[in-house]
């Protein structure tokens, strides 16, 4: 069985072929040119969609796009770097522009999809998954289906508060995962513990282009033994612990999946992570419980999109 | 139709034959008498729902207790204040007993059934019931069912954390919306609050006696306008929106319904946990948002307790 996952970022516009047991047969890449507005970008993925060889035989399209999507998936409202789009019925006008249906899912959620068709989620019936990039992301996956909530938008879960008098991140809320594990946040955080230790081996390297430090340099100081490294990761692995008390106390689901740059880090953040987990989560949700990295790297879109189609149109 | 509800706490056992639409058609209540252990506890019950004169036709038991219920809802994990009771399959040794079909809940489940089928949660599908008492427990309706999460265990929500170096509560995890909220903290922070202010007729009337000091005290005191009692009722309040926006953020559900003692306090905790939502919720969320409180009183439990049976056994 096809199907056809297109993974729409502020940059590139990726669409590819993908069987369900083989995984992506064909991919092409587009630039997004966002700023030429809505219409542009709908023309421009419908046109790739269609120049696709491998078309034949694929049952529908998972559309993977940022923003608030409908519980009917699809309906996206205000998606950020997009200029033009409100409320945009982007599963409609695709299915105008390529006469094939589609259903559009957020990327969170998209890359939830990914690791539960092709990933580390294959192995479970229900897992959350927390996209640490440049935000943090969730989605939970309960009994094999996406849980969307009363209205579609369930998941937030980078906008859950740890510490109510905590520090501002993009949104309203203060204290939020993401104002600590956010790619953007976390620097931040480096760079003051950093700018206190003018010693240490990233003062000197990053001293005056602190905009440049990366979650990967302080993964590559911390294999060397650097223990500024090691003790900023750990600190955001012990926040990613408390949030992650907060979801299973709600939601019962015991397992967790990371994606994300910021999971690259591995186990410098994971297993801070579980030591909060074990002292301060609950007793009996610590029975079965995991937490993963995945590793289905840049296709986790592609394929995460093709899954939705699956689920969608099987 | 007809189902009979019983409610167990450590204190009292409460039985009731309740009607679908007419409600409790009669009811009795038994010393618990926790301390002659289970098997003792078991047969009391049995006997108090076989004595019940209107028992005749009714569909199913439905038994609220304390501790944590399985997926099935037939076993009770160690339920606090319940010597010798560690994994019971409760439903089942009921059943033995009075030869009626019966499933059971815990607590804070069973007065969001309570409330779903007899009270304000009747005009909702999904909406999320906080039991402001000693402790502070949750439940989770989804689509007119209880969610349950992966293993039964889902909606602690009063162990969710809104700062995590904030205070110790009864469970392993700090700074936990219980450990502000449940009324043994509520009234500690009272007292620190109070004992600042010495010419406060609080302070006047429980100095010495801080011990006395209920909810119920500073919601009379709010209400002659007494600034220190507002503050109190306030702050809890406020923190009762951070706990709102978390599980919001997550669940995606809008509809929030407050029952327990602490809930009394009705508008002065309301009104405060309304203002921090409106500033630091994500506003998609913000739409349809209502928090009300549940004004069953004391029957609720055993209306619930009915309720899982018509759920189960309709």
């Amino acid at each position: 069985m096809k199907a056809i996952g297109i993974d729409l970022g502020g940059t590139n516009i990726k669409v590819a072929v993908v069987d369900k047991k083989k995984g992506i047969l064909e991919q092409t890449s587009v630039p997004t040119n966002a700023e030429l507005g809505r219409d542009h970008v709908l023309d421009r993925i419908a046109a790739t969609v269609n120049s696709m060889t491998e078309i034949k035989g694929a049952i529908g399209i998972g559309f993977g796009l940022p923003g608030m999507v409908n519980l009917d998936q699809t309906t996206v409202y205000n998606p950020p770097n997009l200029p033009g789009w409100d409320a945009v019925n982007a599963a409609d006008e695709i299915t105008q522009r390529t006469n094939i249906p589609c259903r559009i899912e957020n990327d969170a959620n998209v890359a939830a999809l990914g690791s539960l068709h092709f990933g580390k989620g294959k192995q479970f019936d229900s897992f959350v998954m927390l996209t640490l990039g440049t935000g943090v992301g969730g989605a939970i996956i309960h009994n094999k289906k996406l849980f969307k909530g009363t209205q579609g938008m369930a998941g937030e879960l980078g906008h859950v508060i740890i510490d109510y008098h905590g520090p501002l991140s993009n949104s309203v809320t203060r204290g939020t995962i993401e104002a600590y594990v956010g790619q953007r946040f976390l620097s931040r955080f480096a760079t003051d513990m950093i700018s206190q230790h003018p010693n240490n081996v990233l003062y000197k390297r990053f001293h005056g282009n602190f905009d440049k430090l990366e979650p990967v340099d302080l993964t590559r100081e911390a294999e060397l033994g650097n223990d500024l490294a090691i003790e900023i990761l750990m600190k955001t692995g012990q926040r990613l612990g408390y949030a992650i008390i907060n979801y299973t106390h709600i939601l019962d689901i015991r397992k967790y999946i990371l994606s994300g740059g910021v999971s690259k880090a591995g186990s410098w953040i994971t297993e801070p992570a579980k030591e909060i987990i074990k002292k301060q989560m609950m007793a009996p949700f610590q029975v079965d419980f995991e937490l993963l990295v995945e590793d289905l790297g840049n296709d986790s879109a592609l394929l995460g999109a093709s899954g939705l189609a699956f689920d969608s149109f099987a």
